[in-house]
């Protein structure tokens, strides 16, 4: 029998017993490592691993033929050195984590536009204060930067709340779900960023990516809009982004990743105006819907690998995503 | 000419050109009270009044043959002695409300599910800690109370994120919104209870609501479940619910309407575990388009109260809304 490890705290009896038996209609002998992680030492025996990413773990796993990463983004484990030969496939589970991040990406839109922060805020302190002013989802002019799973289940929640238009913005103009009004390319992002009032950011971390919301575009973004991001915090300038917000150049952000994570205590984050944190949590895997997609994505992946088929979730670890 | 008296601290100079000329369309010559509202006394020259429920305005109108109240909920100014005559007609702003309110309910329904309260609370504190479990509005069960415009409107939101079944339950079992999955009468509310993950109250006050989700019913309720009220403070035994919310008899609640308003400095429900207190501004006239909506339902009944057609708002004074 060929050798299968997970490495993965979040795996309930259940999704373990799915896995075992996907395993064995494969001919593989699945290990789990739920408690304690699998070792870099242990890593070496096996041919196939399900787990988090982490760069020792690659190292030592001098076996490996299939790496499939349980998270979606995996910036931190693409440089070939890492790898015992080239050949040796990855894959991610971006696809897993769109419903989960969808719900909190519509739920911080809602809180910033009917600020929610000073709501509970003054609830805190027993203030009975009315809200002056409010904005809705629906009737907004929406973009969203990135259009693949996270994206498009986004773009369809705003669609079924009543925005006016939900552009979408990706590498290569190119047909995509019909949630979208119109996609247009990264090269085209300067000139909607003027008429959108809900930017979303859910992209993954490349070099193409690193820096996309620069100075000079936050700049053309009008003083009502809000910049949601749940991809990575390198995406945006945040020296920029944080003086937009303090001089009211920018209605409100809502940042669930950042640089650096964990935020330091003495991080100017902490107190920058109308910025709304979460730690990285939009997309974790206490949802029990992502862990049961997160599995049936990589026993899929599993049988197409038995097969000798293509893997539907490979990273082309040049591009990084 | 005829009078009609606006008195409305919400309206913008363009909603005040809309109703000025709608009402010389039909015959009226419109006087405006922005920033003092008119006064019992002023009130004695109207024909017609649009403007918020005030008991002590409606004795004072003397003239009064229509009143439109610019809020939805008119339990205050429905018994008979404040109206001069039997046949003075009343009509309220129910409808104009949903949108607002279903955006607040869905907010506060994803923050509960996604423990933001504790969330921010931890950021508040700069402690950086993920979050244990999560539920979702995706494969969720999910009862409205009130299949009106409110509940309506996010039965269709609900649906739209991918609830697994929304069920409304009105006073009788008729025919309603396809984003109901099924319709349920009063009498049956507590048959469906039980497989209840999020009970959503947006009712409005009468002798038939009052008290409608009491101790008995409270404890029907699944332990994960959710209730969000939205309607009047009045429909729940505040008292019942509060100790289910404390002995973790239930998961959570979102109030923004509560027993009393404002609610005093010392009442227990500002303590109350996994409570989400809003100060009543769910259906608050901040968001533009509630008062598009608001001052476009006054005008078209304008127009059918000039051409002696039925009011579309008209309210039931006996049955309270």
């Amino acid at each position: 029998m060929r050798k299968l490890a997970v490495s993965a705290s979040f795996l309930s009896e259940k999704h373990c017993t799915v896995i075992g038996e996907t395993a064995q209609r494969c001919g593989f002998t699945p290990d789990f490592f739920l408690d304690t992680p699998l070792s870099p030492a242990q890593a070496a025996d096996y041919e196939v691993i399900y787990g988090e990413p982490s760069r020792a773990l690659l190292r030592g796993a001098t076996s490996l033929r299939w790496f499939c990463s349980c998270f979606a983004g995996v910036e931190a484990i693409t440089d070939e050195s890492l790898f015992h030969r080239p050949d040796v496939l990855l894959t991610n589970s971006a696809g897993a984590y769109g419903l989960t991040i969808a719900e909190h990406i519509t739920m911080v839109t809602l809180m910033l536009l009917r600020k929610m922060p000073q709501c509970m805020e003054d609830m805190r302190q027993h203030h009975w204060n009315r809200i002056p002013s409010m904005g809705s989802i629906y009737g907004s002019t929406i973009t969203v930067l990135g259009t693949g799973d996270i994206g498009t289940q986004f773009a369809r929640r705003a669609k079924a709340m009543g925005a006016a238009a939900v552009y979408g913005v990706r590498r290569r103009q190119q047909p995509c779900d019909s949630a979208f009004d119109r996609i247009y390319s990264t090269e085209q992002l300067s000139q909607i960023l003027p008429r959108t009032e809900i930017l979303v950011m859910a992209l993954p971390a490349t070099a193409e990516t690193a820096g996309i919301l620069n100075r000079e575009r936050i700049a053309l973004l009008p003083k009502n809009a809000l910049v949601i991001n749940v991809g990575r915090g390198t995406a945006i300038d945040q020296e920029a982004l944080m003086e937009a917000l303090n001089e009211d150049r920018l209605a409100g952000a809502a940042l669930d990743v950042m640089v650096p994570e964990p935020l330091p205590e003495d991080h100017p984050l902490w107190h920058t105006k109308n910025l709304l944190l979460t730690p990285h949590i939009s997309g974790q895997t206490s949802l029990p819907e992502t862990v049961d997609r997160n599995v049936d994505m990589f026993c899929r992946d599993l049988e197409n690998y038995a097969s000798g088929r293509p893997l539907t979730h490979l990273v082309d670890r040049r591009r990084g995503y």
